[in-house]
């Protein structure tokens, strides 16, 4: 080899960056038709699908290969995909008789809708534990919970007035589908074929309800649940994506789930982003201290992380509550995690679909038991020991366990005085058919649990206390909106006694 | 060539990195006058001026060259700039005859204010096209509406109390231009020399009123308007700046264009912020799928974008709204586009300075047609179609136009709210001469169509719905002030109610 | 030396990449004994600092070495630490007598808590610096003044209800470590030595109140203040780190000191986040247009810069308001920096510890004079004109100044506005023993002076007027609670009215 060769590998090397790797691997047919057509008509898709692994090796070159190459973990792979890079034909055409999008495009059998099913056939196990991961359940867990859809109605719901009063209709599909259903997922329906003029002549292309939608528990048109492009984009599905925090931040950034906000002001946040340019996100497995020096959101909730010597810290896992003993996204108070991820069939002991009844008793035949919340609590803390001491670890978790504590009697306090205010016809509350969350002292109220309760449990979380645990939507907000319910069923009162003087002096 | 020259050319081009370019071309006599006292001066201008590409190249190279290498649309560029860098003197010293500010500065005729009439001798299609753009005449767009002026003082007005009542008078210029003004330019005066001791003696140098701007409606000593400093950066002018979306966030992040902050939830960002550092910013053209995976907001609005082949996706264009039908920023609905950059001029059938009457009806006469909003909508979804298919496309603007519709209605209800508070005298409204935005419920209606209406519809339209479209000044803010509203209204006529009670009761 | 040397150094460098230096000093027999069991057991922070200065080269070489290696600040440097890298042993064993927390740990007397002290060892000049700059009393600066103590309590604390209202008690010590003193630092105390089973058989840990903490002005075991490793993180202390915005943004994020969020909508941030990937965060000096093109905090605060030739524009500063002259952080009003880093002993005219009075009047004595100021300022603009003209440095702080007059006014007139409130008795103030922060409408007071008077500040200062100048945060909520304030005190006047008039007629 000449030197001048060598400088051209370190080049090319160097020039492709970590980001880029090399298509190589053979093309099956199918594929080479496909691309013939659509790396002009979508040439956005294909570009990107040639700089990712699939497109750079067969699938018999991944099985064979060793930790830092393999990402196959079924056991078992079709004959006929082992010898070609993974194309647009071997997703696209895979398991035909299961989608009902199916349909015939130049002599193949096409499916617009690739699903975690699909994904499964060489992901095996991260498809298995996604099917137990409470997010492959966004969609019903949302639907199918009639309080949740009394919140939902009274945001996302078509307003009109009666009586001076603001009504509240329910949604229609496409307001859901950019509202709650853009990150919980849509249900997708095969409405038909419909024929389209095309660049090549006449075609007929599939008509699906619902999409597009990379929802994480979209309802898929083979009867799945989720979607990995969700955090793997398309279509070069990079790990780098995944591992990194802007794409937890789509949807875990709002005032209601502020992980993404919160994590950005904390201390592991400002070492990512000062030092992340330097570090190997491409790395299986994944060396703490070495490939990283601070964690992202995967570090601490999904990745399998090592130490230099290649000694496993915690297994990875695709099921995101498996190093979460407690859920801190309050409903209306923390909970420990539900067993199942169907979260729609809990009932507290007031027959509510809730996690805990409206004093904060939590409905424990449906949450996971100490024993299992113990398991959790050592995985996560597994993590925090690969960079910190057990002194350190402990002092942390002790100031969340308190925090955990303190919010739920300020929601408890709070509540008891919504209550206070139904009660006393002040506000038309559940007990009298009214929804609880449309009226503004009622929002007062909501924001309360939704969003200061939660982004200050968040912050004590996430160890970025400064900012949302005190004046960005934490206990600022907490404790001013507490003040304000307070206030303002003394004024009704005032207003009410004065009203009630005027009655018997008439 | 030895081995370690190689190695040092290989090492050189690495530390310099894709942002760097070395100075190479022959420098004017008169730019070389400047450097040497400026280089230690104003050192920083200097050193990032070496590092641009006007330091790199003479005019006749860049004029030369092909598509990568030339950026000048002039088809004839003055003799004397030809063959030399693009330096200080060659932009300072340019058309000194229309500047008011130019001044006598050690034997040259300098001007401070560079404007896009300077600029346009080179780049002359880019400075016609933004002469066409609605921000070139954002100064006068603001300043000479008198609706927008009323809303202008209620937010930086100086305050006083009249009667217990806050009062609001005109801001003075200082206010403004770190205002509303900021983004929006200011009008620059020449206010005669003055003379001040440097390293050098007694120098004399223009005042000017309104100086420093970077706005992009700025009033230059030309006549011209707009800044291309807004968005490319002095001095080193690298169109990586203008393509990367912190370019536009400096104007494009409140609550009233949240732009930036739906795109920075949105999973286009979530793909730019964790592989954005492998893409490439600097390639001309740009190639889709290769040279970037996902949008910025040049992307989608203005850069020109090829395929693998070179094949043309879209045209470059500084008229940024040449790809958008719709105005979603509403005044207080969404409207067609404005057929002129010049807004002023517009006046609704009601004969208010509005694109539409409060009740939504579009002054039609000034704004664009569905024939050009056809032409523009295709422009934007063949970005669209890059890495989209038809379907889903199609789907996604039909939950943008659902947005648009859902939205407008909701404002429609709000403003009807308004205005009969207006009616009843609750509020001082401009039936009454009273300014609509400057008492706290008109607040609660102002934020409902300025902050939440927009955010959602943004939300939407750049596929963001899980935030901003529902909980982050989104739905769940709209609803809100909805309800507020009619609640405030509702507690008004019942006090009402009891006052004329007791007066008749007296 | 060979060829192939030659390439695997290059690729080592590069691979390395700039924030990488590879593990080559002496290491001393103690710190070997640390890492052949924290190798494992906290495995995290080795590596992490494996790939820093202090384990890359001796004490010895860093002292011989030019600027752009030498870091060191001591004139002098304890022999036994020469001729090693700065290990694990020589941070956690230096001054054993001084730190209460030492314990006897495998033969070796070691400390948890390293201190700014220890640090001093070599780092001299940035300790004694750090010791001046208001930061190192942050813990006792909010702890001891009894005005700050009121509006603490107000937000962190617990609350009840008594009579319908809502009481605050006082936060246990694990709020207040996840709450304000997150930021500010908690104070540390050794509590005795617990034994715990380890891997290696049950060993003796000491435990620590207030453990752990980060915030800058920790009340360390040593009796120092401070911890270096809230901007330095650990352990591999990249001056790149602290050079980062994302570094400072930790704290000064809120909606209180809203400084990152206001950077971060500037155009210097702007230039930063789309161009920053290319510069040289670890030159030392630090060179104005090469190394970095606009500022991120560090360069305008902190840190020492020069030009490309070498002259100096600013000395670094550990001590962060050497470029301040005017505090804008409004407590209420601004006012010129403190003399003292210790503010808790600030008293006003009025006797308040607070730097003016309610009305605004400077508690002088305790702040720095008009000769300072101008030293200050100098400083600050020095940094300016290293890319600007003087021009437009005065025209930049001609805004800053009327920004600062216009919002302290605004604080003055609703200040007035609260007053009258207290006096007619509509909440409690201050003058009746009230807090005056606790109730909702003294909430709309804070939030005018401690959010939006310094959001718009902020904006003014960092030229970052589009966005939080004016929407966000800024003018227009400055403005809406003035209103508020107002309408609130007309509304309470009327409803009086009203009473006395009915108990008239009764």
């Amino acid at each position: 080899m000449s030197r001048l060769s060598i400088l051209c590998i370190c080049f090319a090397v160097l020039a492709a960056g970590p980001g880029r790797v090399q298509a190589a691997a053979p093309l099956s047919d199918a594929t080479q038709e496909c691309l013939d057509c659509h790396a002009s008509v979508t040439l956005g898709i294909v570009a990107d699908w040639r700089s990712g692994r699939h497109a750079a090796m067969s699938v018999a070159q991944s099985l064979g290969g060793d930790n830092a190459v393999r990402r196959i973990t079924a056991g078992e792979v079709p004959e006929k995909l082992r010898g070609v890079a993974v194309g647009c034909a071997e997703c696209h055409t895979l398991r035909p008789d299961r989608h009902a999008d199916t349909f015939e495009h130049n002599g193949h059998r096409v499916h617009v809708v690739v699903s975690p099913r699909d994904c499964a056939v060489c992901h095996t196990e991260e498809a298995s534990q996604y099917a137990e991961n409470l997010m492959s359940r966004a969609y019903g867990n949302l639907k199918d919970n009639p309080l949740y859809a009394k919140l939902q109605v009274s945001i996302i719901g078509d307003t009109g007035e009666k009586d001076g009063r603001i009504t509240f209709a329910p949604a229609d599909a496409r307001t859901r589908a950019v509202g709650c259903y853009y990150c919980h997922g849509t249900r997708l329906a095969f409405k038909g074929l419909e024929t389209r003029e095309t660049d090549v002549g006449d075609l007929a292309f599939p008509v699906i309800d619902g999409w597009p939608s990379q929802g994480v528990g979209r309802v898929n048109l083979d009867g799945s649940l989720g979607a990995c492009t969700a955090c793997h984009g398309r279509h070069s599905f990079s790990i780098e994506m995944a591992r990194k925090p802007g794409t937890c931040k789509q949807c875990h950034v709002g005032p209601d789930v502020p992980a993404y906000r919160v994590y950005a002001a904390s201390k592991h946040a400002g070492i990512y982003e000062s030092l992340g340019a330097h570090w190997n996100f491409q790395a299986v497995p994944w060396t703490v201290g070495r490939d990283f020096k601070a964690p992202t959101c995967a570090v601490c909730h999904a990745s399998q992380l090592v130490g230099e010597d290649g000694e496993l810290l915690v297994e990875r896992t695709h099921r995101m509550n498996d190093r979460l003993p407690k859920r801190l996204y309050g409903l209306i108070y923390t909970h420990a995690h539900p067993r199942s991820p169907d979260t729609s069939i809990i009932r507290n002991a007031d027959g509510q679909p809730l996690p805990t009844t409206l004093d904060g008793r939590p409905a424990e035949a449906f949450l996971i038991d100490q024993k299992e919340q113990g398991r959790r609590l050592k995985n996560m803390q597994a993590v925090c020991r690969g960079c910190h001491s057990t002194t350190w670890v402990r002092g942390h978790w002790a100031r969340l366990d308190r925090t955990v504590a303190v919010t739920d009697a300020a929601v408890k306090q709070a509540t008891g005085i919504m209550q206070r205010i139904w009660r006393a016809g002040y506000a038309r509350g559940p007990a009298e058919g009214g929804n609880p969350f449309d009226e503004n002292i009622e929002r007062t109220w909501t924001e309360l649990w939704l969003f200061y309760a939660n982004s200050t449990r968040f912050a004590a979380a996430m160890a970025g206390g400064g900012d949302y645990g005190v004046f960005a939507e934490g206990r600022f907000n907490l404790s001013q909106n507490m003040v304000e319910l307070a206030e303002w069923l003394q004024q009704q009162e005032k207003l009410e006694g004065k009203a009630s003087k005027e009655k018997s002096a008439e």
